[in-house]
């Protein structure tokens, strides 16, 4: 598909959502938890779930089609509520609309720095922990970064706490134990985070799911971003503050080589 | 325009503006703060501004072409960030989207019932000020209002205070003044706002804008929604109380028949 009409409410609401998943030599990576994300995310707003052989086919057109069956490649599906409703409220019988795209994966993008930024996640709501077509504060907290200097966003939530960067999770090390927000702070339910908790796990380290102020990342002894795309991505300094190499993140980078 | 590219930012992340208007017999209504507003949000944005005489052409199409010139209609305007970039960063040239589109208006929906949900504003997000195209929080309120038997939402912000409906300004009358919350508090500042506003100006009434908790309505003497396309709608009910009815809703109403 390379078009959609004007009345989609993904379009014109951003009544949706998506995915973001790695290929490589055509294999989506880690496709039955994405699978298992996009359902959830359907029951979560109220859509319909999109039949897994249907997803799959998508899949695997929009990759060959994009001539990317060798190597590395991006895919992106997206399943939006699909068209109909002027205003607010849907059709009685919904009908979304899959779209699969598959572009040349982003290059490694080395390590980050962050920014922290004024635009907060709002854990109130249920698309603060989705990934949604509704993503405008992501794209507004990456911009905030970028102006700053920043390679990517710190983002709070709405009570001050610790939650993400503008698209990827965020782990610290502190007390030799590992740190990531918890998802009630209004933090997507990262495929990548849960591999780094299950790694984590089997290398026999502590995982703390915190709900804690930026304070918390003063006495980091290393920071780390986590996504689909990215893998495991050390951050170097927030804020400009220089952060510490920590073992145990090329120790995770290691045991994750399978899925990134 | 009745399709748009499947890698428009508008759909796949929510990057882009609207605006909704009524238009009696032919004519967009408010024409000039609509223009005006959707201006400040693109400036807010980071996006090019639309062309006023492009509007206009595309406005007066939209209508033309569903049939609308005569009686009342309602007009979308769209305003994507146009197609590009894979993530989030924007491409270094943007080539906005405008899309169109008229239906019929609404019937007058009578007198509004509200129920208070659980999502709330998030005033540290500049997309809670405007009407973006990430609008999945007004339709979860929405929602969730109608599974609880409302008509409508009250949304408070995530400080508690009173913000605004799903699809609408709040206004309540409360020791003969007249309340709304402050634009501060993660609300739009809607066209038909300011005309009330102003209505209350001229018949002497003191307005306070206000950043108050939910209990600021317990000793309400009358509310009301306002958008372009409700016009004043009365608010009967808020959480199953009822609340009285007050002669200065319909004073308003009377004020404002130019433009509702």
């Amino acid at each position: 598909m390379t078009a959609v009409p004007t009345d989609d409410r993904g379009l014109l609401l951003g009544d949706g959502l998506f995915e973001t998943l790695l290929v490589r030599d055509g294999e989506p990576v880690l496709w039955a938890q994405h699978l298992a994300r996009l359902s959830a995310a359907c029951a979560a707003l109220g859509l319909p779930t999109p039949a897994p052989g249907e997803l799959m086919d998508a899949a695997r057109r929009a990759v060959a089609d994009a001539g990317l069956v060798a190597g590395r490649a991006a895919l992106r599906m997206t399943w939006t509520a699909g068209s109909g409703g002027r205003g607010l409220e849907r059709p009685a019988v919904l009908a979304p609309r899959l779209i699969a795209s598959a572009s040349p994966a982003p290059p490694p993008a080395g390590s980050a720095s962050l920014s922290t930024v004024a635009i907060r996640r709002n854990a109130t709501s249920p698309a603060s922990r989705l990934k949604t077509l509704a993503y405008l504060d992501n794209v507004l907290a990456r911009r905030e970064a970028a102006a700053q200097g920043g390679d990517e966003a710190l983002m709070l939530n709405t009570d001050g706490h610790l939650a993400c960067a503008a698209a990827a999770n965020l782990f610290w090390i502190a007390g030799e134990r590992l740190h990531t927000p918890r998802l009630a702070c209004g933090v997507l339910d990262g495929i990548m985070r849960g591999q780094v908790l299950a790694a984590a796990g089997a290398l026999n380290v502590d995982v703390i799911e915190a709900a804690e102020g930026p304070g918390a990342l003063g006495g980091a002894q290393g920071a780390f971003l986590t996504s689909s795309l990215i893998g495991l991505r050390p951050v170097v300094r927030i804020d400009g503050r220089a952060l510490p190499d920590h073992p145990l993140v090329a120790a995770l980078q290691a045991a994750l080589r399978a899925v990134t």
